[in-house]
């Protein structure tokens, strides 16, 4: 199947099953799910979940419900961009060429609006573990890998590095720490828990996890560069950001052309590391040259 | 056992096991553990943790291990209270006698420890489960209980009614559907996961359930009269706060002395729905005398 369609389709099949994860706007009290709403269908590449989905598809997973765990990555990366957002940490107005969260609903609505979707995100994976009987295990296992990722010994800690880098410059480890943490360790879990509801060998699974890690750091670097270069109509937002917040990055740190060069090498090592899947290894390859070109 | 004895001790036990499972100070990034800590240690009372092992042990649970769930339940109310405190939300400086979380660690920090704690709450539970083969149902449907409570069909759309309700005079409908959510739901899944990991028959349950929900109410009620005639020394925190707030609370809608007769009359109605418990379920009935008789 051609490329592109099936990454519209994937985003699509994801999109469907947010919306019915997610109570109606008419629920009561109607403002949260609003903002829940805004930010979910805010348009999001998802990623994760197609990370997610095409890992559990390149391992034959016999048709378990992968689904909801990947609207509960998308639901928890979305928490983490909503409070990034907010005027005590990032004080971002737009996203996505939309205004951010927070502008719109105002900040105490933004803050309960994450919490909502992190919540919800364990709420989708525990239903859906308790109504498939016997899988128990398997689900729990992809719960474990998606919350230990979103946690202080994941994304969170990696926040907070962020956070605490601003106006410092920050060396190459403290650079490496704060990017596998923030953006690394969720696309990690996006593949590892599709791998682990798809049924990996345990070869498979090292092999995924050394594709993820440099599959996430290469977004990340290449990320960083669209801050610099990247076409502002294209990215929705308005570029140097980073630079405006005095973020450390991977140009900050190594220079644009020594991050241009990485983004290549460690998207390589991401390809190579698939080298035990024969074709149903193609997407997760086509998707990694597909994620290093794009321009948004 | 001496009932403020036992009440000590469960307290103790909590703390120790929380100590256990949240990542030391110096576990990097430092900053984030210390705000995590800060508020944890903070003088909670840990009323939920209590109800729910005293409510495991009233339904003889055969030493499972309830205490990681009980722990949990308080890391996700100490959550709710740090993102309840910022200045987005109640904006209030001091809890329990200390500076809110956000007055030391800032606003940045206290957003993520928040969000930190939450999903520590569901890691902890997730790995119990995952360390106790044979017993994966009875967790799920633990985990779900609270992860249900403390979402949008809980505690978060309590806290939303609470937001929108400011500087509006609200209706009994609203003020019950405010605090059965905000305070009631959290304090209902205590019981109700202690039940569960406990072995609880059907009657069992709804008996509990019936306590609980009297119980979370009469408890609310109290907590909106001590905020009007509280002794400030004794509670940590200025009283008042509500009115200062402009929140409505049962005395706002009720008046002062129908509030009391209320906590009277539904604190009845919790240890009423005991009767199908002899001895065992002694612990609770004095739990809910020395509830509605706190002076903070």
């Amino acid at each position: 199947m051609d490329f592109k369609q099936r990454l519209y389709d994937l985003a699509s099949i994801v999109d469907v099953a947010l919306n019915k994860l997610l109570p109606p706007e008419d629920t009561y009290p109607q403002t949260i799910y609003k903002a829940m709403r805004y930010s979910i269908f805010g348009g999001g590449k998802r990623l994760r979940p197609i990370l997610m989905v095409s890992t559990y598809e390149a391992l034959n997973g016999n048709k378990e419900d992968v689904i909801p765990y990947a609207c509960a990555i998308e639901m928890i990366h979305t928490y983490s961009l909503i409070h990034d957002d907010l005027p005590a940490m990032d004080n971002d107005d737009y996203r996505r060429g939309k205004l951010t969260n927070h502008k719109v609903f105002g900040d105490a609505m933004a803050i309960l609006a994450g919490d909502a979707l992190l919540n919800i995100a364990t709420e989708t994976m525990i239903k859906t573990a308790l109504n498939n009987p016997n899988k128990h295990i398997k689900y729990l296992h992809a719960m474990n890998e998606i919350m230990t990722a979103s946690g202080t010994f994941g994304m969170l800690s990696g926040q907070v590095v962020d956070i605490e880098s601003e106006r410092v410059q920050i060396d190459e480890n403290t650079l490496n720490f704060m990017h596998s943490h923030k953006t690394g360790a969720l696309i990690t879990a996006s593949v590892r828990a599709g791998a682990i509801l798809g049924g990996t060998s345990k070869s498979q699974l090292e092999a995924l996890t050394e594709f993820s890690k440099n599959l996430g750091l290469a977004f990340q670097i290449k990320d960083d560069i669209l801050d610099i270069e990247g076409d502002e109509s294209k990215l929705g937002k308005k570029v140097g950001s980073d630079q405006k917040n005095n973020k450390s990055t991977f140009p900050s740190v190594y220079g644009l052309d020594r991050s241009k060069e990485m983004v290549i090498q460690i998207s390589q090592k991401a390809i190579d590391a698939l080298e035990i899947f024969n074709n149903e290894g193609e997407f997760l390859r086509q998707l990694t040259y597909y994620l290093i070109k794009r321009e948004s």
